[in-house]
């Protein structure tokens, strides 16, 4: 796949293996960039600035070919403490701030379907900011069985919804894997039926939604700084 | 400016007399909303569904003319015990994001600047799920004016930055303006010096950012939760 941009070429550095083909516009000018491109010897190519402008999003004049993402099998996160996983996420936006949330948090283990929900692409990687480096993702079949599995480890499953308990009071086992539901529909009912718990935001206005990353941020966020 | 979608359009229910015209697909189905814009006797017009979607957005069939946003002046807002501020966005979903968490948060005063910095479009009132009929915007030339405007009225001026004190440990003033900063350059210098506190979210990954809708939404949510 492509990605796009000075900041993610930076954060590919150090797996800078992963880079197939790096194209630059005629006109880039970031020295420490081309430098660091010609010493380790990464395939490049320089383009007219404008085929670079077309060829999609704010990219900064720089575009890196790049392997597929690498998906991990989730049993890897086992022996992790606060696992998240997201309930079949439409937005690709959502799952880059997300993946950011989750680094700048310290939670290095994110669980997604396979089916009918947005995976790996190049927005999520763009939004991420390179944080998706950091971090480890899964991507399973079925999040039903996956639950029951980490609850066979010892894991408390905590889900998000308007009607649990609110999300200050939840007295968090050591072991957590909390799921974020769908932007708009939130959790599927087979998955919420199997949360251990269910917590919420509560919320003043009329409207009463928050988009599904500033939700996640401050489950997340009130989590981590305990 | 035009506005899309059905959630949008039973937001504006309340005030339906913003609406100028309402443009259908003629495959919309929704007979709550085509009773009520029938009843409430608003200018409508069915068209062909391919040119409907043409029209911009996921309308979902239903695109609404209303008259350009209303915003108020900031002297509004001096009763208000939290305000919160938007120094120079960018991005019109950040904006969307953030008036949605404010109205949930129960803040209903959001100050805005005028030059370089994005204001309220059909972005910002698509991505805001019609938060924004609940929530006043001020529009001003100069947030440092503002800002002293502010502290003369008894307000305390909380600026985020990556170097401030712990968001958790902060002993929040009566009367609350919260400034939230640019994407990707935080809070210009001089309004940072014209803060009278600045206050961070510890974060322990290698990027070190979040994304700014999340940012704010976790120090907002922390702030209106105590």
């Amino acid at each position: 796949m492509k990605v796009y941009g000075k900041n993610v070429f930076n954060e590919l550095k150090e797996n800078y293996q992963k880079i197939k083909r790096v194209y630059l516009s005629n006109n880039f000018k970031d020295k420490e960039i081309i430098d660091f491109i010609k010493s380790h010897k990464i395939s490049y190519e320089i383009m007219e600035a404008l085929k670079i402008k077309q060829m999609g999003g704010n990219n900064q004049g720089i575009i890196m070919l790049i392997d597929d993402y690498d998906y991990v099998p989730a049993e890897n996160f086992y022996q992790e403490n606060i696992v998240l996983m997201l309930d079949h996420l439409e937005d690709p936006h959502n799952m880059g701030a997300i993946i950011r949330t989750c680094e700048a948090a310290g939670i290095k283990s994110i669980i997604i379907p396979k089916d009918r929900s947005v995976t790996i692409n190049e927005t999520v990687y763009k939004t991420s900011s390179g944080a998706l480096a950091n971090v480890d993702i899964a991507l399973v079949n079925n999040l039903n069985k996956t639950i029951n599995d980490f609850k066979n480890k010892g894991f408390f499953v905590y889900g998000t919804a308007m009607d649990g308990i609110n999300y200050k009071k939840v007295d968090y086992a050591s072991k957590v894997l909390l799921v974020i539901g769908n932007e708009g529909k939130g959790m599927s009912r087979l998955i919420k039926e199997n949360c251990d718990e269910i917590i919420a935001i509560p919320m003043q206005g009329k409207v009463n939604s928050l988009n599904a990353s500033v939700a996640a941020g401050i489950v997340i966020f009130d989590l981590v700084n305990r």
